[in-house]
Formats: C-alpha cells, structure tokens, sequence
C-alpha cells in the first residue's frame, strides 16, 4: 500500500529548476566542517503537522484529502504510521518526532487511550527496526483536550492535574520504549487568560512539580532522553508561562531544575516573543541549555504562529552559525515544526515543503561554515572586544577590578575612542557569503 | 523667584469638573487598608521628564518654554533644581528621582563633571532639608553621552566601561549623600543592535562584574539603598539585555546577585515586552523582587515607549491590587516616569498631566482596596482552586504525589468536570467596582 | 422544549452586584438624547458565536456541550434556530444576525444546500412572526468551505467565482424573504497569501464586478437592505482587501460602488489594522459611509482576532460618543460579533456574556450622551479651532485662499502663538465623566 | 577643500570581500532588461540623514563629528552644500534630494529664513550646474519647528496654516529653480494625537485645500514635477493621515486630486502599516499612482522607522520585481532615505551603507529581470488564472455575467476542482533565482 503513489516518479538526486522536486544545496553525506550534513542536521518531520493536520485554520475546514483519512479513529492512526514510513522513506529525513495523541486517538477512559496508544507503539517499533528510522522525540498533548481548557500542569482542577501525571507517565514509557532522544514539554495550556482568576504562584508550583516528578520517573525506568522545555510567549493562552529562553531559564533555576533540562527553541515562536531566532538559541547556548530546534519561519507582519516551512536563508544561516558556534545540536535536531500552507493541499506539497525546508537549512549550514572557516564574524568580533584582552580590560575580565581601580584609570584616560560598529558593511558582507555558496 | 508663578492660583482642595486643577480622588491622608494615601503611593516627580524634557521627538525639537533654560549649562542646572522644589511643594509631592546628568552637566573631563554635581548635591541637600522632600531613588545616565554608543558595563570598549564604573562610583556616592531610598540601573545601552558583531556572553559577563563591584562599593561606604534594575525589551538598542521582569531574574539568579537586586517595573516597558504591567509585578512579587514602580502607561497602537501619564482606570486598579496583595510597595514607589506630550507644552500641563496621574492612581488604589475588602477576586480564586485542598490536589501541593500516584487516581476518576473561568462576568464585576469607588 | 432551562430563574431586572447576572446599566425603555436605549443601540446576537462556535481554537476543539448538539445536521440546523429565539426573548436582544452557512448545513450539491437553508428559512419566518425578533443582517459564508481557499470573489478559479455568485444569489434571497435590514460582504478569503502567485488587479476587478451583479440583482428582486463591506486587515488571509475603512472606501470610489455600499466596522479588526475603533467609525461617518457595528473588543497584546464581548468603557464610550455625533446608527445596529472565552463553557455565560456587553454598551451610551449635553467635546474642540471662524481662517476655510494670500499674511504674522493640546487634562475629564454616570 | 579626504582611496572599481568598499553587484552602464542599471535605479542620497542627521536617538545625542558641523548656521549650510556634492561624486550617485529645511537654517522671520534659503539655492545651482548632478525631489520640513506642534495643512491654528502655505510657496519656486523632477508631500505632523480634541474633517478638507493651492501655484509659475504624496501610518502623530497607499488613494479620490499626484513608497512606512514594501508598490501601481520610492528597510520586531539602509534581497528583489513590472519608477527614483546606525558613526559608514544599498538593489535588479525574463512568476500567475480566459471566466471578466448566468453555471458544475497554490515551490525557486545572479 502507498500513500504517495504518485510521488514516485521523484529523483531526489536531480538538480535544476526545471525538476522542482530537486534538491539543490541537501547532499547527506557531504562533509561541512568535518561531519556530514546529516550528522550536522539531524531532520526531523513533525507527525501532526504533515499526517494529523489538514489546513483547518479558524475561518475554514481542512483543505487536504489525504489517502490516510480513514473513518475509523484507529484505522486512521494506523494509516498515519504507514504514511509516516513511506514518507521518512521518500524524503529521505532519518527522524520523526509525535505527540501521543497525534498517534492514536483517545478512548472512553484513560485504560482504553493507554491501549489505543499501545497498538500504535507495537506499530511504530516494528517500522523503526524495518527502516532504521528513529525518533526524535515524543512528548504529550496536554492541550487539545477539553479537560486541559485551564490548564494541565496548570490546571485549576486538581482531577485534571493527576490525569496530566497519568499522560506523562504513559508517555515517559512510550519514549523509552522508541528510544526517543529527547522528550519534550510544551505547555499549550499552562499558562493564563486572566490574571484576574490566577492564582500563578500555586500553577508555577505545582507546574515544577510535575516536572521533578517526570524526573523522578524517567530515573526509575531509565528512560535517559534529554528533557526540553518548548518557550512559547502566546497563543493559545493569552500568556504562556514559558514565554522564551530566558523566562524559561528563570523557571528552571528557580525551581531546582536547570540540570535535567534543557531548550527546544521554535523560530516563530522566537519571533513571537520579540526576538529573533538567533537570540533565542545564542541565549540558551550561553547558558548551556541549548537543546533542539523546531525550524519553522513565521510571518513578522502576522501576529500569530503560522508555522511555515523556513525558506529564509538569512535566518538558517544565523540559525546554524549559533549552532556551529555552540558546537552543535547534540542529541537534538533540526525539527520541521511547520505546515504547508492551507492552499498547498495536495500531497505533492508535502513534498515540496520538506525540500524547501531541507534545501533552506543545508544552505544555511554551508553559509555558516563558511562565516566560519573565514572567521568574517570571529575576527570583527575578535577585534571589536579587544581592549578586553590586557590592562584595563583583562582586570574587569579577570574579576580583579573594583569601583576604585576602574576610576583611578577613567580619571586620566581622556578621551575615550570608540571604533564603528559597521554593521551595514558586515550586511553586506553576509550577503555575499550567504550567496556564495 | 519663581518658575511657576502663574499657578499660584491653584485651588488642590478645590472639587469639581469645572476647576480642571481639582484633585478629585487622591486625598493624601485618607486612609485606604489602614495606610494614609500618601504612604501607600509614595509618589515621585521624574526630574528627567519634567526639568529637562522639552517635547523633542525625533521628528521635531522642544516645543515647551521654560522659565529655567538659561544658556549657562551651570546656571541652568541650578535653576532646575529650583524648579524642581517649587513643583513638588506646588504639586504636594513627596519624592523625586533623578539621573546624575540631569541634575548637573557634564564637564570637559570626568574631574569637572564630579564637580558639578557635587556643587548641584550641595544645592539638593539644603533644599530637601528646607523642604522635607524626599530622594526616592537616583541613577546614573549611561547612555545618552556618545561614548556609550556600544553599551557601559556591556561595552565592547574597556575604556568605556571603566569610566561607568568611575561614573556608577560618584553616582553612589551622591545617593548616599542624598539618603536615596533605592538605587535604580536602567540599562540604556546594555544591549546590542546586532548579534553579528556581540559577544553576548562576555558582555553579560562584564555587567554582572560590575554589579558586584556596585554591591561592594555601596557596601563599603555605608550606602544602604535598594538596588533596582529596570527592566526593558528594546530601544534604544535592538535588544536590550533586561528585557523583562523574568529575563532579569534569570540573570541576577545565574550571577548570585538575586539577594542584592529587586525590581524597578514601568507600565510602558512591560506593554513593549508583551506583558500588562500587572503580570510584571505580579512576576516580580511571586519571586520577591518587587522593588519600585516607573508609573506611566504606553499606547498600545504605537511600537515605542510613548510613557504618557497613567489615566487608564483599568490599569492603575490592577497594578494597585497586585501591589496592596503583594503586601506594599516597600522602599519604593510610585515614580512618574512620564512626559506631557509635545502638545502639552505649557507649564500648567505640568500640574494638570501630574493630578491627572495622581487620581488616576488614588482611584486604583480605592477600587483595588475594594476589591481586596470586599474579597471579590479572593473568593473566585479560592473557589477556583479549591481541588487543591484536600484529596489528591493537597498531596500535589504537599509534593507526596508521584506519577504513580496521580495515574491510579486518574485511572479512577472518570469523568473530570471542570467548572467555567466565567472571565466575562468578572469583567463586568470589575467595571462595577472601579467605577463605585 | 427549553435549551437554557436551568437560566429561567435569571431576574433581568434585578440590581446590585450580588446578583451576578443582573443588568446594571442597560434599560431598554430608558430615554437618552430623545431615544430609548434599545433604539440607540439596536442590539443583535450573532448566530455564529453563539449556536455555531463551541469554544475550539488552533489549538483545541469545542469544550462547550450544547442541548442543540444533535448528530444530524438538519436536526441540530433547527434546533438553533429554537435556542436562538429562546436565547433571544430571554436576554431580550430584538436582532439577530446570520451567515448562511450557520443557519443550516452545506449538502452534496447547491441544490441540495439551497434546499436545506430553505426548510431553516421558513423555521426562521415562522419564529420571528411568533416572536418580533428582526434580521439586522445575513451574509454568505465564502470562506469555510474548500473550495473558497484561494477565495470566493477574488478566487483564482473561475468555476468558484461562478459558484460565489450563486451562493451570493441564494442569501439575498433569503435576506429579502426575512426582511434583513442590511446585508454585509465580509470577504474571509477575499485577499492573498503571497503575491508571487497572485494577479491582485485581475482579482480587485472581479470582486467589484460580483459586488455590481449584487447591487443588480438586488434591485431586480426589490431588496432594499443596506448593503455593508466589513473591513479586516488580516486573518484569514495574510493580506485582506478591505483592510480597513480607508482602504475600503478607495475600492468603493475606484469601482463606481461608493452609493451602494456603508461600512459594518468590527472593533477588534480596527485595532488589528492599527487603528482605534473610533477612528474607523470617525473615517466612514465623514465619508458619509458609516453602517453598522459589529461591538466587540481585542486583545492589543495578541495579533489575531479574539473577538472578546466588549467591557472596556473607554472604548465603549468613545463609540457612542462617535455614533451620537454621527447622527445615530441608522438602519445598522450594535452587533455582538463576540465570542464566549473557551473557558467560559456553560450556557450561563452565553447570558452573562451578552449582559457585560449590553451593560458596557449602555454605559457607554450614557457617557457619550453627557460628553455631548455638557459640551465637553465639543467645546474644547470649538475653541481649538476658533481661528478658522473669521480673518484668514475663514478664507482657507472658504477656499478663497491662494499661496499668494497665505504668503502675504504670514509675512506680517510673526510670532505665530500656539495654544496647548491639553491631552491630559482632557483624559482626566475623560475619567469622571464616564464614571459619574 | 574636502569632507571625505580620507575616502579617496577607495576603488570603486574593485572586486573581492577583502576589499570592503568595493561594488560587488552595481554597475551603473551595466544593460539588464534593455536599459542601463543607472538609468533603471535612478539613485538619490537623502540630504537630512547623510549631512543634517549625526545619529541622535531619544535616549542620546549625536555621534558622528563631521568636517561640516561649523557653529555658524550659515557656514555649515554652505559646508554641507559642499560635502553634498563631493560625496555624491566620490560614491558616483546622480541624485540627491531634500527638505527646505536641511539646506538652510532658519532666521528671526519668513523673510529671512527665506533669503538664507535663496543663499544655499544659488549655491546648489551653481554645484549642480558643475557636477551634472540632479534634484530627484525636494519638500517642505513642516514638522520640526514647534509652530507646527498641532500640523501645518492640519493644524488647529489658521495662522500655521498660512505659514505652511508661505513656505509651501517658496518650496515650490526652489523646486522649479533647481529643476527637481518631482516635488514630495509628507505629513510629519498632518495627523492627529487623539481623537478627543480634534475635528477630522475639517483638518482634511484644509489638507485638501493646501493640495489644490499647491497644484494652482505649480500651473501659475510652470513647475512641471510629479507631485507625490508619502503616506506613512504613524510617527510622529498617533495617527497619521495618509496611513498607507490605499488611505492616500481614498483621500486623492475624494478630493479631485487624483490627477495630479502620484505616490512616495517607503519600504519603512510599509511594514509599520503592516503590509510588505511590494504590496504598497502593486497597489500604486495597479491605480496608475506609482511615484517614486524611499529606499530603506525597517526591522519587523521593532515597531518604529528605523530607517536602516537596504540590505534585504528578498526585499530588493521583489521591490523591482514589482517596478520593472509596472513599466519602470519614470522621473521618480530610488531614493536612499536611511540613515547610518549610530554605532556607525565615521565618515566611511556613510560610503560603506551606501553601497550596501545600491549593491543590494542591483542585485534585486538583475534577480527580478531574471525572474522576469525566465517567466518564473508570470508562467505561475498565467496558468492559475486560466479559467478567466475562456467560457464562464471569460464572461466574468467581459462583464456579461450576472447571479443569474453564475447560479445555471454552478447548478451544474460538481464537483469543484482546485489547483494547489504551491507557496513553499515558489519560495524555493525564488531563493535560487535570487542568489544565482
């Protein structure tokens, strides 16, 4: 059975316009600053976006009819995992990465979800060993539900919040048995509408304690995945608790967490909260915290979450030099949190989409290997901060410095001589290494 | 001498819409929750804004004709301060708060610049101690002078860093003298405008140090003021390194300087990050850090700090309440870090903008002490919350449960059945109260 | 057959805070400026939000569960339209407002469709001839379905365009047979995506040409409803045409169209364009093309349409002030084109909900008429622009003035005197009018 | 004497990253689509931000110190005169453009700031007449000075008006003397604060006065330039008047002034409209009022004109996409109205941003003459589009369709098929042809 019958005509070693399905600048094995682009990359495709979702926005139905769209909830999801194969298979992209109930669909209770959840797991292992695909990450959806509406971990209802540990749990156990190399919390719901009926000191608590819990419990079952925390600034509540990087890392040191954690960053929902990508992932590497990314562009005139497939070349260049320069995504990857348009409804654009996003990321890595190489970046920076290397500068660097040293020098160093910042020549300095490549 | 002689007509006890300089609602001895007015409120005039501020917008130069801008930088200076006290004894204002450069100008050397403002804290001095006012915080103006042009304590230049820490040093100094209550930084240029030529670790690194060295030296000299950082996400620089409450919990956590630090929030610059001012105090006061507040508000149409005077019920009743709930405003207050706009360019809009601040802010405080007295909020969140109580919801909060015990619990209990937020009749409950008091 | 059986005990006249649902502000029969508050106000409920929508947002589906949920489409399709009038006599709202596609459900062909909204049809008739309730206006659904994802008027595909029209012709069928007093365009998907595959001419022009078939037709069928455009600058599409009121009248001036068209302006679309509302409504008045209202409020901290019921008295106030001053509403109304939070899930909020919002309104209503009795305005706008009365004001004023006159007064005029805008003063104005009613 | 001696090293002529100032993509004689890049581009350098602006924000003051900042007024008007014309030989750009007020200071009175005007004019004359360089525009600064604190075609006060008028006067003659081939309106404060104080129609009706004296006076003394209007949405008022092309074209409309102006773009004033620079270009455009456009670029996250100069390709690229689409910019141009960063505060930042300007739309350029030439968008569109070439689409688009002749086609035309929009393919091709030029 194919669900992409009419996809196989695709040569993916095709190059040139005239073939819109050729990958450009994507080569897996060739080699960028020592390890392959697969090595480097590690792409994921994201379950809900391209098997679950099918264009439905807030004005209108799904757009998409996929050969998967069974009647049978459980039918569905067992097309969805032959979907999922054929597609790591066709693309080419070694991970995929779900939440449980993109998997399979919930039941009357809890025991019957749990089982529905079991058949598919039986279901994914099989493939994974038949096609040596692996899994990114799993994670659980804590917020579609309509018993998640004030929250999971969050939650004003206790009942709602021990039924949040029991997912978790479940799905702990699922990662382990996939063997999952990262296992994410993104609090669709844990965060609030109004302050006016929060208590957000009770939600924080009890939030970080759901989180030392899935610790606790991820050590009894040894269940070694890196845990990651996904900073969203809004949408669907009006504020979410992990509102970006730094909002994050607050949380997690607060809270007696910051060592078994670490940061899923999104693009768009960097952008969201005010920052670039960049800043997002320069933040988390500069705090040891930089986990995965969910590569993804967003709309800057749009205010909310489009989700698209990143096509922007400036922001998956910057993207992999702050990568490159945090000595890599580690056990992380490049996750494609994004969905094709609601007007790209046939599955050819599933296609097109991923390339698109793959194409982006490789040449945005080519970019920055060569930012690299070239040291363009390192020796404007290297030389901007020199004064920090001796005399004064080593002394505030090396902590020996005091108010009374620092004006004792200030009083007979006059003037003072500020170098150019450049920033528009190193624009066009970027341009022209981006599109050398 | 007088700079305002032509308000001397003022009536402040004076009532009714036809006296438009009538105080309305602020009363400053009545007594709200047990304290007078005037305590709870502790309200400053920002010289800034008020003494040196002419209404120049980038578009435009000063609009406004000042009775004290002599050509003399020094004579200027002096005429400011003046002013200063005759406004505050006019408008019955207890505080001011002031950046060293707006009190005095800056010299050809470091030397000279000392000598002015010790010559303008001498004059500072004799008149707090004739007129019983009040020094709530000072700072040091570290980013309107050139050689800030790439940061302070973030600079890239060790020059420059070290004459801010020559700068922050006389700045102390003047706080002590003075008998400043808190200490506020504001980090004008902490921040960068591109991250292709920052080295934000090092730079983040460098502030801290300079931190600490504030910490001693304050120590060292006996200087007991809160120290404040004021949060901000952008402008002037791109990217401003305190770009929220949270964000600079996170940094004064990673630093050690969490014990030495509270906050100084303003309305605008919560708004600019994303947030409303009442979940940055709110964020602040669940962590203990809730130092002063910066008392203004922004137009949420526009994308930049507009800090007009708060006049928005709305507003000045939530931030009220979190403050009354967070058990006070402390050392702090209620600074008016706000700007007639250009139009208002006449010296009574300088009374009219601050009464109509004042009462707007006397108001909150009414309706919020009505919502704490009358336990409206109180009593939707303990009804809201009350699963956590007894039952599985005390032994989350206890920290007894484990994903075990909230699985069998949730395996159990089926179905959940929440209750609504009923956001929409708050609303309508909160208008009520505002607009009873 | 009751759906709101367990809210019969609400006392609608009932007054204090205690009683929750109690109307505070809104009495129908009471006059204001001359005219009842219901007929100022010309209330409507609008059918989508409140028998379609079911809380369901990007992120998770309906948590509301109805008694008119049935599995049929038919059978549920007439069961809202018996919880609508119900609802409607018992929140005692005098309008409704629909889109065809609420009222009953699409079938396998047009004519199947058409069919199915002719049975609600006669449901509808029937119910408003029993009760009085009247039509403010219907509309056509261009939007939900598939086959609009490249849009309706403006779709790429001619075989859309074509089906558009007939749907178009259908609901000004069905408007005339109920007496809508207006009929509105709101094109959902009437915009683009992107532009690098979009001919924006050819789709501007076919969307004028289907609004000329439309005013034709109309008038071949003697429906002399009020024809409206709804402004929205974004959401559902990145770009919407008629982005906001300007822009919509620009379109309408270009096409010829200008006589037969008025504006439906949204509050929350305003504000997603950059505008306050009573800008919106001030730009269509004096272009003579103010319609009608759809009342509702945004969230200026979110970029997407929340559709809140509307309790900020500002704005509510400065709405009416700019209805008053424009003459009155007309044939249009306030329509609550608003939704119920998603957790604000029980049929008791659908109530409370409508009544902060009427509440608001009538609030509202009454601040603005004593802005207008006690001249607060207008006087101070009289005197602002008092030099344009006599001398050279009147000349520019009477377009006698040249460049020549303007020069040879302005060269004898020195110095120009500038009185103050006195925004503060006039805010705080703003504060004990709207709250002392 | 020269302002630039230690710029005349570079070569414009060269090539390579290690030579920074070098032209990589522009070159002016260089034939793309049949005329030179030169006459295609049409470059102009904006006086205020190259010799007036030194990278003052509002929280600092100015950075650079350039050889022209004489004390005396009249010395560095003529300094700068100088600097102009030397600058725009050494970095080979044939336009400039400017406001009366950058030019020449003003004095005590009309006449004097009048004759100070005629002084610098003889001076530009006689530079211009020895370089060959050409006036693209010039405008009236109406917004700086306070006397125009409430507008100037839209202030309260009729004795601004007629200032405006009188200097509009004088502009209009320097403009015909120095043969600038089009003359800019831009509003800097023909806007509003608030709502609350200000009567909107009679401040558009005096704005549309002004106009059609300005088109009188222009006919009276044989100025032949293109009038343009600048639109821009906010800054420095609220609200500004001509918010976007769109709002600008409904008030020209209504006016009877469509006739005789056209439209100044600014990629800035785009996105702070929320639309993307080409959406404002396709819609002057397709209303045949496409003028001339003001080169620079915003960032998206910051929410005011940063005025940065251009260096984004997708930008450039789909800037001239839409100008070679719709015939080319005429006797309009690409004017660089960005300024330096502050941090780039040395003379070669001036040449440095310039070139990263011009290099960056040339290449935009030769990518949209690509795209162009290949038909990679034009065979897109077409084929989308090709249901409106025949049959039912065809009577569409002739006008004979009405409901009735859509109803019997859509009776019988089931089901619908739709085509995919292929966003993500096009954005792929897109980045190839864009950096394979």
């Amino acid at each position: 059975m194919s669900y992409f019958k009419n996809i196989n005509k695709i040569q993916f070693e095709g190059k040139g316009t005239d073939n819109p399905f050729a990958f450009q600048r994507y080569n897996p094995k060739e080699v960028v600053l020592g390890k392959t682009m697969e090595e480097h990359l590690r792409f994921a495709v994201a379950y809900w976006h391209t098997f679950t979702y099918g264009g439905a926005d807030p004005f209108g139905v799904s757009t998409s009819v996929r050969g998967w769209d069974y009647s049978d909830a459980m039918d569905q999801a067992k097309a969805r995992v032959e979907a999922n194969f054929e597609f790591l298979e066709k693309i080419d992209i070694p991970f995929y990465a779900f939440h449980d109930r993109d998997i399979a669909p919930e039941g009357e209770t809890l025991q019957e979800t749990n089982k529905n959840l079991d058949v598919i797991a039986d279901l994914l292992e099989s493939n994974m060993k038949a096609t040596g695909k692996k899994l990114l990450w799993n994670t659980a959806n804590m917020f579609t539900n309509p018993r998640f509406v004030h929250g999971a971990g969050t939650s004003s209802n206790a009942d709602v919040y021990a039924y949040a540990g029991a997912q978790l749990k479940k799905s702990l156990e699922i990662g382990k048995r996939l063997g999952a190399e990262n296992y994410v919390f993104w609090g669709g719901r844990e965060g609030y509408e109004t302050l006016l009926n929060t208590d957000m000191a009770l939600e924080l608590d009890n939030l970080a304690r759901l989180f030392h819990m899935a610790v606790a419990y991820s050590k009894e079952i040894g269940f070694d995945a890196q845990f990651l925390i996904e900073p969203k600034p809004k949408e669907p509540t009006k504020h979410q608790y992990d509102f970006d990087a730094a909002t994050t890392i607050a949380f997690l040191q607060k809270y007696g967490l910051k060592d078994y954690f670490k940061l899923n960053l999104e693009a768009n929902h960097a952008t969201l909260a005010g920052h670039t990508f960049e800043h997002e992932i320069r933040t988390a590497a500069i705090n040891g915290m930089l986990g995965s990314l969910d590569a993804n562009q967003g709309d800057l005139l749009l205010g909310w979450d489009t989700d698209e497939f990143p096509t922007d070349l400036y922001s998956t260049t910057l993207t992999m030099f702050e990568v490159l320069k945090a000595g890599g995504i580690g056990r992380g990857g490049v996750n494609f949190d994004a969905k094709v348009r609601r007007g790209s409804f046939e599955n050819e654009d599933l296609f097109l989409a991923h390339i698109a996003g793959m194409d982006s990321y490789a040449w945005g890595l080519k970019a920055a290997a060569k930012l690299i190489e070239e040291k363009v970046l390192d020796n404007i920076v290297d030389n901007r901060y020199r004064s920090f290397k001796d005399g004064i500068g080593a002394e505030i660097v090396s902590g020996k410095a005091t108010l009374h040293t620092l004006e004792q020098y200030a009083l007979q160093n006059n003037p003072i001589v500020n170098d150019s910042g450049r920033q528009e020549r190193i624009k066009l300095q970027l341009n022209e290494v981006i599109f050398s490549v």
